[in-house]
């Protein structure tokens, strides 16, 4: 499984991905489902990817091929990240009929986070559906996430609103994985983190391995810290 | 949609349950999952239960039914509550079986929680699968979930241990509660909370409607804390 997470607040944007791939439980690899295109002054564009790594892995492929050969429509030359996703879309139906051609019994579905700025245009961020169609966040709804989403909700729509700060964003985004890590076996490290500034031109990207200093500090934190606002709670009434 | 917790711990069992039933968007309704069968000085038991809404009634019919009609074999009878974990379970099997006879596109399937204390024995919990059979509570995990399982596990899993107070344990079912409501529209109140203290004999049930204010207060007072947790956290790392 996977979990990834993708969040625009009027700061910027804030991506996280996990990095376990998984195809039962005996199979257990560490791929990194974070990638990033870009061309200095011009456009920054990240894509997170979920589901079958097949998939997925021939996807970026084709992008990649498509900037190298200077094709007339890449991520190189769309001018919004709506287009951008239109075209991440198609390639990932056609790759997905493809396989399906030579097995039914198999799913070849995967799915995408897309995000970044085009040219001044604003940042955005996308997830692309298995079907090649998208949807963009909202204000009410800042956040977007592919895989193994459930268990790190609740704390996505406690904290984010379109005004909250890109640290506090990113903060949000750990948390939101490390309740996700601790429920969720097929879920794991390196965590990668992509902030970008609005308007900067420049991709931050961090990584965090299971051993990261920070990263255990912030689940001792978390652990110790809901613990404390759990116990301050009022308790049930007695009749 | 459903979600119901039950929780076993040294000082006792704790159920809860919500009360929202959904056949798409527009067919919602209010039904209690909350069963409970006793006979003073022998036996507390109690049902929860998820899933196809016409099965599940007709399982709890059936139980009620061989109760009435002094069946050789019913939750009146039987010695232990695994014992009664395998009687519902095969009442399920049969009539999941009868309905899929006439038409196999539907689901069927119904889950249930099950536990309580007969003559003496141990207190215990078994959750009661689609397909008969069932699993109990281990020291590592002292809870079982159905339905809308995955919103409201990270807060059970930080908090309850074999020798969390009973108190406590109820709290946390409604925190737990609190989160998968949040995140899911299909899950919604009354909720309803069963509480028996080992070798206590009697089950206290409470019910909490959508205004009760000890609910709306523990909502509140839940998202203000967990904000204040979150904003004590360790920022990101700069570089």
């Amino acid at each position: 499984m996977t979990y990834c997470v993708a969040i625009k607040v009027d700061a910027g944007l804030i991506f996280c991905s996990d990095s376990r791939t998984n195809a039962g439980v005996d199979q257990v690899s560490t791929y990194s489902k974070m990638y990033h295109f870009g061309i200095e002054g011009d456009r920054q564009i990240v894509i997170n990817s979920a589901g079958n790594l097949a998939t997925t892995q021939s996807v970026i492929a084709k992008i990649r091929k498509d900037i190298k050969d200077g094709a007339d429509i890449s991520l190189a030359t769309l001018d919004s990240i709506h287009d951008a996703a239109d075209y991440v879309g198609e390639i990932s139906v056609t790759i997905q009929e493809k396989h399906a051609q030579h097995n039914s019994n198999v799913s070849f579905e995967a799915s995408f986070l897309l995000g970044g700025q085009i040219n001044g245009d604003s940042p955005a961020v996308m997830l692309i559906y298995p079907q090649g169609n998208h949807i963009t966040t909202s204000k009410q709804t800042p956040y977007l996430q592919i895989g193994e989403s459930k268990y790190g909700k609740p704390i996505l729509d406690r904290i984010l609103k379109p005004e909250t700060g890109l640290d506090t964003a990113a903060l949000c985004a750990l948390v939101s994985m490390d309740s996700t890590m601790k429920s969720n076996l097929t879920v794991g490290p390196p965590i990668e983190l992509m902030t970008y500034a609005t308007n900067s031109g420049y991709m931050k990207h961090s990584v965090f391995e299971a051993d990261n200093q920070y990263l255990r500090e912030l689940t001792k934190s978390w652990d110790c810290l809901i613990v404390e606002a759990f116990l301050q709670l009022p308790p049930p009434p007695q009749n």
